[in-house]
């Protein structure tokens, strides 16, 4: 991806929401893989997307993401090494008003005042140009003191969004106007007649503000917020910041910013826009987004249609073969299907918590996992046996590591490895395999300009990803301490509340 | 699969019908492995529950299946070792009415006269005792010089069977009666008629008859067949038996034996049953055998359904979710997927007409293929190499060959390996790998009582499983003329046309 070339706006923050949890979008998400990471239309994620969209608004610097450790990690990987945005990293979701609330003690402990921009990744927007001019008018109303709100023009009677009643003009910020109310998610009947009056918009979630207004709007509303807010402010910077955070943030009120706040704010403005926006909360979402075959069908991969119809039908490398269905979503990646009634995409959600229950880690990751290094996909688990197929990147290498409970064995499929086994240092090409027994210190690397892939076969009677020591990592991943040496050319640390994004799923392994 | 106790009479033939070529149960039966061998309900394939329901009246050793030889391969596999049927094959299938007569002539050559009865190896039958007494009575109506056939009476108006017209009853036979006429596959309307009426039966495609009768009947009806089979007849026995057939064979019509001669014959007679029949000519065929939760859905598998109903959900390993499904199949393998409305489940054949059509082998083969020394799964291929799990059941051995175009490594998961490569003979157990040149004759075997497990990683420009020469094989498959060794313990040969099935498909591999 690259950035457009834009004119910056001084003391202009932007704030992406991107702490989204990949249930509804499963199999396809996952809950360390959402959304927001994946190519849902385009040939971008939808992080890439929001970043590239606001670029014109919003220097990538001067951009704070909120999200969870571990997705920052996966965003900074798609993301150009420079400039990177900010990661701000919550411990765990506690929705948007804490979300909103982190983020503007920490660019007022920053920068004191200045108008922040609330932008979400998981959303799509048509008509760029009409997304700049409406972002433009609310930082107007920002400066001005408003709680400012982008409202979409309703293009139908859609009963998945919030609504937004338009009150009376605001004449010094045409087309802007004051709020009367927001309206939850409606019925049909209603959203039928929010769609004639014509006086109601879809409640897009995108805000600005000035970072005073917002937290003056919080501590009146919402003063339990606020409060644990101002605790954490107030160990930002010192030692103690850390541990006030991991403390403090998961005890803050889980709600939304929209009803804690919002609604009851009488600072309101809201800007109507056509830009086409459509927040792509579930599957039938596509729907509103993409090109339609002439029977309505979208169609990606490897598929066999047979007469169906208005369907959605995602393959990857796997033949799906879809007969005469109607309405009816299909998505089929490497370790899991789903098939699923439009009506009731929503649903997707209860697959993920019952698979929570059972054994298993479908819900959770991909069965190609991405890593700095490369990529590594898990092709088959036995009893004592695991088959990964590892592609690692051009002039990359793993962590010096060691395994107490297993041994691997290595065939290079392409390219050429440079191994460390022990004491030992040597290269295998296509066609030359390796082995390293259970406890031995060993590193792969890739030396050369070309991608290299292997085969590997673990054999063991525990093979999960968490029996890994490491004893040094190209990426700033936690090494053994008594043999940390220091990471060579990691990236440089940004401003941000935790130093570097850790792997905070227990030391998942390579 | 064991074979019921039984008194069998002289002079009668089974002859079981099991050339059927998977294409409406895709993606669980491919075209080298269609229903006849899979267990589409129960714990028996069709195959073994078609001969274990015919025992109680035919004896193994008197039993003919006329199928492909491929599959003859595949279902000795799946049979008892002894006794064991025969196997007549055909080069490729011709319809019914060359199948029976290929039968018929070849019994009348080898036993001059006698009873035969013709199966299907496609049907599901609740009640043995009742198909029992069935079979019994239209023996009797064969030996007095009828065209016997089971009728089964309708339990619902079924559109997918055709019907036959009870005439007048046969007093010496009853309860047979006599046939008006034979009804292919009505509509709706009509099915619903002849439920009404109670004199129509579903055709079963069962029959019984003298080999002089049914012989006569088709020189007098069908004489472009009798004189092809007339041809194959006077080649049986000498060396030209084998050209003749694949000659003479291919260029008989294509035809059933119900419209070819049944339905203009006057010597017909039909035994009406109860025994719960059912053809299994497609998914939705399930709905009557098998039973149901009580939302109306077969679930098999690791499946998660969210609200889903009257749906066939068939997964093996991975996670299939099913969510607010209604009338749909879903049948997920390693390698493809089927999603289907039931209304159209005919049309799943459509599929496989696309796939032909396509590069890849989805069609025609399973992920995990079958051989007689245990089972290979491709469980990733690229552009220069392959990987496969190989299973070796115990005291078995792959043939002694070698490839030209690609070397192996084989890394031991579990139990324990002999190795021949090269002059070299060794063993490698669970966590050790060897390497096989590309060129260089090799052989793996398995010495032990516990199945051997190991994984096989191909290198090389091409990996097709024709790149295979053998040099000595256990199981009497085509090796290298020049340097043919006996095959050891090989099964008796059977009484068929061709001495032993072979692989026909061209040399596939291992």
């Amino acid at each position: 991806m690259t950035y457009a070339p834009m004119m910056y706006a001084p003391m202009t923050y932007g704030v992406i929401l991107a702490g989204g949890s990949g249930t509804r979008f499963w199999p396809l998400s996952r809950e360390a893989y959402p959304k927001q990471l994946l190519k849902i239309f385009g040939n971008q994620t939808l992080i890439q997307a929001t970043l590239a969209r606001a670029s014109r608004l919003i220097a990538p610097e001067q951009t704070y993401i909120v999200t969870h450790p571990s997705l920052a990690e996966q965003m900074r990987m798609q993301l150009p090494p420079s400039p990177q945005p900010h990661f701000i990293c919550e411990p765990i979701g506690r929705n948007t008003a804490a979300a909103i609330g982190l983020a503007a003690i920490f660019l007022r402990k920053k920068f004191r005042e200045g108008v922040m921009l609330v932008l979400s990744a998981d959303h799509y927007i048509r008509d760029v140009g009409r997304f700049t001019e409406a972002v433009m008018a609310c930082r107007a109303l920002a400066e001005a003191g408003y709680l400012a709100t982008i409202g979409a023009r309703p293009t139908r009677a859609e009963t998945a969004y919030g609504y937004i009643r338009q009150g009376r003009p605001l004449p010094d910020h045409s087309p802007a106007s004051q709020v009367i109310r927001f309206i939850e998610k409606p019925n049909r009947a209603s959203a039928e007649q929010y769609l004639q009056a014509g006086d109601t918009l879809w409640n897009t979630g995108m805000f600005a503000w000035n970072l005073s207004t917002i937290l003056e709007e919080i501590t009146h509303f919402l003063p339990a917020l606020a409060s644990g807010l101002s605790q954490i402010e107030q160990a930002m910077g010192t030692e103690d910041e850390e541990r006030t955070l991991q403390e403090i943030y998961p005890q803050l009120p889980s709600i939304s910013i929209d009803y804690a706040v919002l609604e009851k704010s009488d600072r309101l403005a809201v800007v109507p826009s056509d830009m086409g926006w459509e927040d792509v909360g579930s599957w039938n979402a596509l729907d509103e987004v993409l090109p339609r075959d002439p029977d309505g069908n979208i169609i990606t991969g490897n598929v066999v249609n047979v007469g169906s119809r208005d369907s959605i039908l995602y393959a990857d490398k796997r033949v799906v073969a879809a007969v005469g269905l109607k309405d009816i979503v299909v998505v089929d990646t490497d370790d899991a299907t789903l098939v699923c009634s439009k009506a009731v995409a929503q649903e997707v959600k209860k697959v993920v918590e019952v698979l929570r229950g059972r054994a298993g880690d479908v819900h959770r990751v991909h069965r190609t996992v991405i890593r700095p290094w490369g990529t590594y996909t898990v092709l088959e688990e036995g009893a004592c046996y695991k088959i990964k197929r590892i592609m690692v990147h051009p002039k990359s290498k793993l962590s010096l590591q060691s395994h107490t409970k297993r041994s691997e064995h290595w065939v290079v499929v392409s390219g050429t490895a440079r191994v460390t086994c022990g004491e030992s240092v040597y290269s295998i090409s296509a066609n030359q395999s390796t082995f390293v027994p259970m406890g031995v210190k060993h590193r792969l690397e890739n030396p050369t300009d070309e991608p290299l892939q292997l085969i590997e076969v673990q054999s063991g009677n525990y093979l999960g990803e968490d029996d890994i020591t490491r004893y040094q990592d190209d990426y700033g991943r936690q090494v053994a301490p008594m043999e940390a040496a220091p990471a060579e050319g990691a990236p440089a640390e940004g401003g941000v509340l935790r130093a570097r994004p850790m792997d905070s799923r227990g030391g998942a392994g390579l």
